[in-house]
């Protein structure tokens, strides 16, 4: 953890000094996305010292051949990998001869980089004495176009400070990448065709297996004098590359730019026929409005971004930055317009982890989407999970379940199950109970039952058989029992009866019961159809029933508590504080036996049932739970903090409310878990989204109405954030002494404040005190 | 599972008709080894049919680098393969320019193997009409020298049937080889010299990282008509090999014949530097005998073993050849004689498993050494634990046990940890309780108390201090528990109180406490060595005592039994029986999550401690267990039936016992599992051995004395085993009406037989009814 790397500021992040052993932690934390690319903040120019190259595009990945020990039964064939793509962003850059390589310059002074979060660029800046003498300044300006997605931008500028000098820019694609996680050091990509003509280059490649096809592009123009210089440049091609160059004579104390234009057009948006075509007509068009203005474009996209989704820390400068941050980054990963896609855990800033879609999805993402886009954008996260609805059945049928039981992958690109641990695979089946609570909570926020009877209901069909099936009877209990599963607690393997699965067992199948007869009685055609698809008859309903009637959950009579699973309390219950420093993480101490065997929580777990459950649980009964399962609790998942943050500010324990809010924030930022140059955790910022608006603000929807129990922590001046709920836009402002709600639109509405009904009529402030 | 491939026959192992699709199972079922080296039954010339090609050499391994899926702290880092030794055996055959290719012959018929247990030797033979359609007769005899056990001799005859021939012997030597189940690709050798001088051969290569010396060898005769004619040959070298070459014109019907010596010099036996005068040093020793007289030697040293250790079965061929064969399997494997090694789960007949040395040995095949070989040779595999336990605490210390606790490692070459499965490295701790338990069965069957004031007492407080941390207490069930493991029935992992290992566990520490106390009295000055190295005080022993006073024991009152771990009653007790065929083997058909959470159980578990300690249940109480758990046993592990088969022998179900007595001694010549062709159980062989000896003959040693409880199954008319107790042999031959007991040597000994006590004179049967 190192709090002073990132210089505190408001709107941007921001580096000063360069330091070769951060170079790698930075390329994550100053990576750039527009939902359709990304990658991390790679130099553009050579650099010959450590570094992690990494360029993606969405959507785009390979099936790697599964690597492990031992072969279980049942494990998936491959583990799909986020793919390391053509670099397009490459540029060569030589002052009279000499490569500029910031590893090898005698002199780096004045290093800057800035991510703009407010306007959606990122900026790097330096002087540097090269090699031969040379001393010049550059400053190398980049964002990934919201408004174009198939195109990001480069400004490159150098200055040589004394001495007139010949500056030679190298803009180059390369399609020879690898991926630093290989299983087999399989070769990913193939290349089929490099073209260059008219300073315009393309490479042609697709992704082995998957046979992605793409085209990589890029077109440059040279400034001189705030002049374009026409300039038709010398092109090159070697097996995998091709590269432009552009010479300049350049005066003391003068500029020289390149405007490099670049990006990917893939076959998910084009014919693969036509790829360079659309490649072309993509330049064209930001050829045409050049550098300046495309940027003004990328300012515009953000405010609008920001106006929607922005929340504002009066008095708290970090935490502040650390907010805007984690919602910057949620909004480079996904803007939610292509149900295809889905929210990486690790976005476009590393390879780490594999596959695109985890409950983190459903259990952490959907909210802060509902909440700060159109209700359209969470719909398009459902659909994905419709869309893969065969696939989880299949998944369901290689685990010996049968008649259209599904379970979705715990990790996925396309619906196949592609992770590759049994103990997660296998077992972590409560990420089937996520998928389902998301189709509740989707309709509980936004009112929009249609997803169900179109879509939804068939997705909570195949989920409730397949908790159906997976539930078998214990004579000795004359209960229903779930054997061997591991709860979201992974610090957990293979236990019987965890109590969050158990319960979302038995809810699923009571969601799916009433949805039929919802739809039965609302939405006849709908209903027609999908019982002829599923087959489903009146008995199964009655076996579903019972099981969910009669369902186990582990109590401990003495403590008057859920037990996590059974046998919890036969473990050594010493509290985390009480753990020697020098054993933490447990995650790098401690061998996995003595982890399991431990009380040790790596994330919330009968506290998340408590979370997502929370109406059906007094307050008591929560604080009871808190704190039992927080003390025992290690927080070494990027998710566990935000859900204990939510539920301290409901007990009203606001420093520790503060205290798991600050962990969630800057989590990244400051690189708690020391590995942030692996890449961002970008599910788990949707957390710190929640534990400012659910946490602190205490927003909920009951009844179809808003509901909010607003605190603050002591250390805040105030906060604000916007919620979009039912197409309604609220604002809401929490000083240390009142709430104040403003309205958009034309027409009142009523919300509950700390348990009263209050109006809120339309653009104007309503203040309640706290 | 094929029950006519292998044709019955007590004394020898035949194969007749050639089946291209056999070659990989024969070269299992015909492997050859001396203890000290060991292959597969390989062809000796070319081959390019399928064959998994494999010369093992005792002792020599490579640690390959682990390669898991996700990395779990504490994991080993390497999985010692066993290694693919340089190939010594490969002889071309040319006739008339054409190569001997049994894969591209036009006719082959009366195509035989045999191996004969009885004299040690193996001979393969058939008529072949090569390519060229010239016919020959060929008869390969080939054995591993017991009497020079770093020599091999093959005697390999051609006699051209119709017309006179030129057949050319290219014997060769070759270590270019490989590992079929590398995990990285390693090169495992590295060949540094190449020798080839006046009819002999040589090359040096030490295997890669653990670098061990070896020189492979050889020197050939060529004999027509009977004499040996004196030919240098022609000799070839490329990089890994190294050729001679023999030329002969043969006259139809003559036979001519390469007598081939070679093998293996190691660096465990003499100095790096001097491997290759070793080989010379061999080689004319045997070269002055020639194939013919050591031949003599090889029967004489096998009629010496069969002597000691043969059981013989009147009137079921097949279930006397099946005994026969794994009494001289293990016996290829591990002679006792060298204690840095030890009895490998393959023995030389595969890869598969990697490791020498599993819990195996200890649990099943040293009853087996004990009777039929001096206690030496016992003792020898209890030094090579003792010869460990700095590695056994250093594991232990890697998984956060300390002070001089000891685990030892699930599989190892060299005292290491070398498996690299979660539940099996970190959990399947059972292991470390057999250990304990082979100290205490050496001592109760040899008499021999030496070893534990000298060895064994240091062993014992290792393991004792292992159970005593790693027991918990649980206040809820005010007792020590031991939590997260895996029992012998590997179809159950991460469990609480496995019953098998808790009973173990208070037994390691009551046993230790026990023989601390007898040392101490007894063996003074070994005591305050013993004390001064592990500094064990008073204050440590009285916590042991306290958690093995202590000790919780999962029981169901309602079945009266105790229950295999918690919650084992909560499971779907559905009896194998009742599973459709179609769904076994469960190991292959079901997925990883459904075996664990199914009642069934791979190998005796529960029924594994009844058999260890039966002495402490009463015989209605293992009737009650065996009936509970055998019902739930799939006995997919080869070291279940076995047990079972004893046991059902002490409930005198003498149908029950002989089938599973049928199914452990023809597990490999009938192939139940279909995986021959990967090689051979060895260690389950020495099961075999027990479930007549201890089973069928009812075996013990009670107070010092041999007690048996003779049963027969009806099938069989009689049989008989010998036994080697405190260096007086007794046989004891029993027929359906019976019992003979005849002892060697001068004086009489008191027995029990049926629970009576019966004098037996020296050299004169004894009879009793049975």
């Amino acid at each position: 953890m190192n709090q002073d790397y990132i210089k505190p500021d408001v709107w941007s992040i921001i580096e000063e000094g360069f330091d070769k052993e951060r170079v790698k932690s930075s390329e994550s934390l100053f990576s750039m996305g527009n939902g359709a690319m990304g990658q991390r903040a790679n130099f553009e120019e050579k650099y010959t010292g450590h570094t992690f190259q990494g360029s993606y595009i969405a959507g785009v990945y390979y099936p790697d051949k599964t690597r492990v020990g031992w072969w279980k039964n049942g494990y998936p064939e491959y583990f799909a990998k986020v793919l390391n793509a053509p670099n397009w962003i490459g540029i060569d850059v030589r002052i009279n001869g000499e490569y500029l390589d910031l590893n090898t310059c005698k002199a780096v002074s004045g290093y800057r980089r800035e991510l703009n979060m407010k306007e959606g660029w990122y900026q790097r800046s330096f002087e540097a004495v090269l090699p031969n003498n040379i001393k010049i300044t550059v400053k190398a300006t980049r964002f990934l176009s919201l408004a174009f997605n198939e195109i990001g931008a480069i400004a490159y500028e150098v200055t040589p400070l004394e001495i007139d000098a010949e500056v030679i820019f190298e803009p180059y694609l390369d399609s020879g990448i690898t991926n630093e996680d290989s299983n087999w050091d399989d070769k990913f990509w193939n290349t089929t065709s490099i073209t260059a003509e008219g300073g315009q280059a393309f490479i042609e490649a697709h992704t082995m297996k998957t046979n992605f096809a793409t085209c990589t592009f890029m077109q440059s123009q040279l400034i001189y004098n705030g002049e374009v210089t026409i300039q038709t440049p010398v092109e090159s091609k070697t097996e995998f590359l091709v590269k432009h160059s552009y010479v300049q004579h350049v005066k003391k104390g003068e500029t020289v730019a390149l405007h490099k234009f670049g990006g990917y057009t893939v076959d998910r948006n084009h014919k693969p026929l036509e790829l360079i075509k659309a490649a072309k007509t993509a330049l064209k068009k930001v050829l045409d409005l050049g550098f300046d203005a495309l940027l003004d474009t990328q300012k515009l996209a953000w405010a609008n971004i920001w106006e929607m989704s922005d929340i504002t820390i009066v008095g708290d400068v970090k935490a502040q930055q650390g907010i805007r941050f984690n919602i910057f980054q949620l909004n480079q990963t996904y803007l939610g317009t292509d149900s295809r896609l889905n929210i990486g855990p690790k976005g476009f800033t590393g390879e780490k982890y594999g596959g695109s879609t985890y409950w983190d999805t459903e259990a952490y993402c959907i909210p802060f989407y509902m909440a700060t886009k159109e209700p359209k954008v969470a719909r398009n996260l459902l659909e994905y999970r419709y869309n893969h609805l065969e696939k989880a059945i299949e998944n369901a049928q290689k685990l010996g379940f049968s008649k259209g039981a599904a379970l979705y992958p715990m990790v996925t690109m396309n619906g196949e199950e592609c992770h590759n641990e049994w103990e997660i695979t296998f077992e972590e089946i409560h990420r089937n109970g996520a998928i389902a609570f998301a189709i509740y909570n989707y309709y509980r926020y936004t009112g929009d039952y249609t997803y169900i009877p179109e879509m939804g209901l068939e997705v909570l069909i195949g989920i409730a058989r397949f908790w159906h099936q997976r539930a078998t009877f214990s004579t000795q209990k004359d209960k229903y029992v779930i054997l061997g599963v591991t709860g979201p607690n992974e610090y957990e393997n293979n236990v019987n009866n965890n109590w969050y699965t158990n319960y979302l067992a038995k809810w699923c199948i009571t969601y799916t019961l009433e949805q039929l007869q919802k739809v039965k009685e609302g939405y006849s055609d709908d209903y027609h159809r999908i019982i002829g698809v599923t087959k489903l008859n009146d008995t199964e309903l009655e076996k579903w029933a019972v099981v969910a009637g009669n369902m186990y959950f582990p109590f401990s009579k003495e403590h008057g508590i859920y037990l996590q699973q059974d046998g919890f309390l036969d473990k050594e219950l010493i509290p985390v504080a009480n753990l020697p420093k020098s054993q933490r993480p447990i995650n790098q101490k401690w061998s996995w036996d003595r982890i399991l065997r431990s009380p040790y929580i790596k994330q919330a777990d009968t506290l998340q049932g408590f979370y997502l459950f929370e109406d059906q649980f007094s307050i008591e009964a929560l604080e009871k739970h808190f704190d039992f399962y927080e003390p025992f609790t290690v927080h070494e998942s990027s998710l566990s903090p935000c859900v204990h943050s939510i539920q301290a500010s409901k007990l009203n324990r606001m420093q520790q409310a503060y205290m798991f809010y600050l962990r969630t924030s800057r989590l990244d930022l400051d690189d708690y878990n020391k590995e942030v140059e692996e890449g961002l955790h970008i599910t788990s910022m949707a957390g710190t989204w929640m534990s400012i608006v659910e946490g602190f603000g205490g927003m909920r929807v009951v009844k179809d109405k808003l509901s909010f129990t607003p605190r603050i922590p002591e250390q805040w001046e105030a906060y604000s954030f916007k919620i979009n709920f039912r197409n309604r836009i609220l604002k809401v402002a929490v000083s240390q002494k009142e709430t104040k709600f403003q309205l958009e639109g034309a027409e009142e509405t009523s919300i509950r404040v700390n348990g009263k009904r209050v109006v809120i009529a339309p653009n104007k402030e309503t203040v309640v005190s706290n």
